[in-house]
């Protein structure tokens, strides 16, 4: 596509620190003679792709026991000559093997170069290779699963059949254009309106899906509100507690957890509790109901707690109000069932309640459940295509302009010309998305974001 | 040699955290099953040793793309069928890989339980088999070196040769205890006598080099002393600051950079700046200098800066006496060289005095050099025996003590039986070092001391 860098370069691919192994990689022409020039056992450039090799790396003096993995052009992550070096995991040993072959006539890498090679050498397109980020960076399944997706083309596939169907269109335009003395009309002015309106809705679920992207990859920010002493810490400590038993304990998998953070259903929830609102004259009391709803309306999900023991038919109106004119998607939340009159706990079924208790961990499961479907989290499913990047997004929405533009040149019987060049807008934001059309700051911006080593 | 372990277990075996790879390892007889039974691509089981094969893992939902090393029994670490699994470097891939394989019947390894492996298959003896902890957490290269070494077998021929003595030592007394009552003597006493001295001779070199060893391993603490306003801070300062400029500026492989320590010919130096020594009536300052000679007394080395501008005879004499006096290797440093009278420089640097300007950086090479002679660890070449372990260490100073006994005993006239006795004692201590004899629970402590994943 771009010219290909052939010098070769190296970098530590595995995390920092001490383990059993880190692996050192390089790619380029020279990566296997580089290695070889240093490496004891046999002779490396004689051996076959995708095998491995036991010897010893650093001839003058030894430095480690290796096993090293030969990949030959075009049969490797990058497409050209690689090279993984499989050390022992000491920081001195890592350092000592690259400053060796640095002097061998590797030189580093740069943030994503390896990548970068994929994409330039035609391994993937921009959108796969940026997915690659986001599956290293992915916080929960679903993340991983959304960035994998996206890695083997799931999303790549729906950009070129919306760019394909917009080149039919420019075609039918172009051709037009070409007859244009002669008022020949190939596309019928409506055929072409109902194409564009079929890929502004195609445009439009993908643009939507960001909120879900988002959701996926960043998080959902939670706010647990209601009147003082409806539960809301403890429904918090009931959630996040249950959700520590369950943390995951194989060891050397497990990331630092972070206060009022859990997962459920493979989607990262980061819960806020707040101050109890109510009606106060209080100066201080009431700078903290300030802020709770402040909180309320920047977050994603509201989680409202009402004490079943003694709220009322006035509260529960008044709250539903006010949340709705919010226009955060909320949950009603009964706490306190064991203390709820049963009249009261019937009633507030058939009005979307759900009745737990908190203190006695009663129905958080179902909870749980409430809290996924009200996002629609449990219906993503594994093939769906989300957009989770904000640089796609955006392209997205542009083109949705282009495409908004066009369809109002339509209906003002604007010339072909102009609708051309909209469409041309058009195709080149999709373009942009997956690489067609790229600039090298485009690219040194979206590869300088990924780790050294990748 | 014991029991083989034949069931499969699993590990992350590269460092926890964020990385462009993350690689999974497992090993036992149903090693390549397992993993084949979650993998999508080549069937695993067909393939030959050694060799790379690109695919899914996750058969009913993809978790990631993989690269999997396949290892066949015996060439193998472990010297079992053994699978490594590189997936991108996200802690939610490796905890979802390793939890969807643990249901495929691996279980998790213990720590250091893929070297314990090798070791009981008989890869290699419990000296190499330690070497390999030492490796991975070598601070520096020279503890590199010497942990390879170890690991390569340098240190267990050494053993080995030993043994190899003692066992003929042994066989000629036990011959003689079979011909007891006819008082026959296959072997001179005096011979035996010079048998068991150079063997002795041969451990305490061994024992020795334990100091060594250890300051390889775990640094030099070195005091910087001298009187008040002798330039101490500014050559501390002076020196920390070449060695931060000098610091590898590999990314990834960077370690956190601990107050005070820095890397001279490949050891670690921590350096320890002290209140200057004077006499004094402050009960504050005296305090101080109190703990300036605590820390002088307990150093492995000092540095004793004088201020050449205003030096004395008789400051030089009394400071020499002193530290003589310590029995703590020593160097004299005279500072502020561009102040100096030219008479006092000539004379001091047929004192054995290093010349320097701290501020002015000026022979601090000349100093670095010194430093490592002193402790002759310029003389360390990369092919010596060091022993590092103290556990090593110890099996050889019983051993010693066992042969100490023989030769006691020669000298006494004991009877061959009593010999005999001592003689297997010392190849009992020889025989713990290398794993001819150990213990479940020796085994259990050594390997617990291990990362997960070695």
């Amino acid at each position: 596509m771009n010219a290909v860098n052939q010098d070769t370069i190296i970098a530590l691919a595995t995390p920092q620190g001490i383990g059993a192994l880190a692996v050192i990689r390089l790619s380029g022409d020279q990566a296997i003679d580089i290695v070889q020039s240093e490496f004891r056992g046999k002779n490396l450039t004689l051996q076959p792709s995708h095998t491995l090799h036991w010897g010893t790396l650093g001839r003058a003096q030894a430095i480690d026991e290796v096993l090293v993995s030969i990949f030959r052009a075009p049969h490797s992550f990058t497409r050209e000559n690689s090279v993984e070096i499989s050390c022992h995991g000491s920081p001195v040993i890592v350092r000592e093997i690259i400053s060796l072959l640095l002097q061998r006539g590797a030189r580093l890498a740069r943030p994503g170069e390896f990548t970068q090679r994929a994409f330039l050498n035609g391994r993937f397109d921009l959108a796969q290779a940026e997915a690659v980020a986001d599956l290293i960076q992915a916080e929960t399944s679903q993340g991983r699963q959304a960035a994998l997706n996206q890695m083997r083309g799931g999303f790549s596939r729906e950009i070129k059949n919306l760019r394909e169907e917009l080149i039919h269109f420019a075609s039918l335009i172009e051709l037009e254009l070409d007859f244009g003395e002669e008022d020949v009309e190939f596309a019928k002015r409506d055929d072409l309106r109902q194409l564009i309106i079929k890929i502004r809705g195609y445009l439009a679920r993908l643009i939507h899906s960001f909120d879900q992207g988002q959701v996926i990859k960043e998080g959902v920010a939670t706010v647990i509100a209601g009147k003082p002493n409806a539960g809301k810490s403890t429904l918090l400590n009931a959630l996040l507690n249950e959700e520590r038993a369950i943390v995951s304990d194989i060891p050397g998998t497990t990331r630092d957890v972070i206060e009022d953070e859990i997962h459920l259903g493979g989607v990262l929830f980061r819960f806020i509790d707040t101050a109890g609102l109510r009606d106060t004259h209080d100066a201080i009391e009431a700078l903290g109901i300030a802020r709770t709803r402040e909180q309320m309306q920047k977050a994603s999900l509201i989680l409202y707690v009402f004490d079943l023991s003694q709220t009322s038919p006035e509260e529960i109106q008044q709250a539903e109000r006010e949340l709705d004119k919010g226009g955060v998607p909320y949950l009603k939340v009964g706490n306190k069932l064991d203390q709820a009159p049963a009249h009261l706990a019937m009633t507030l079924r058939g009005r979307d309640f759900i009745l737990i208790s908190a203190k006695n961990k009663d129905n958080l499961a179902e909870l749980k459940e409430a809290i996924l479907n009200k996002l629609e989290l449990n219906q993503v499913r594994t093939g769906d295509v989300l957009v989770t990047n904000l640089r796609h997004w955006q392209q997205l929405n542009l083109t949705d302009e282009a495409l908004a533009r066009v369809l109002q040149g339509l209906g003002g019987g604007i010339t072909g010309d102009f609708l051309a060049m909209d469409i041309r807008q058009a195709l080149y934001h999709l373009g942009e998305i997956t690489g067609e059309i790229t600039s090298d700051d485009l690219l040194a911006n979206i590869f300088s974001r990924f780790c050294i080593g990748k």
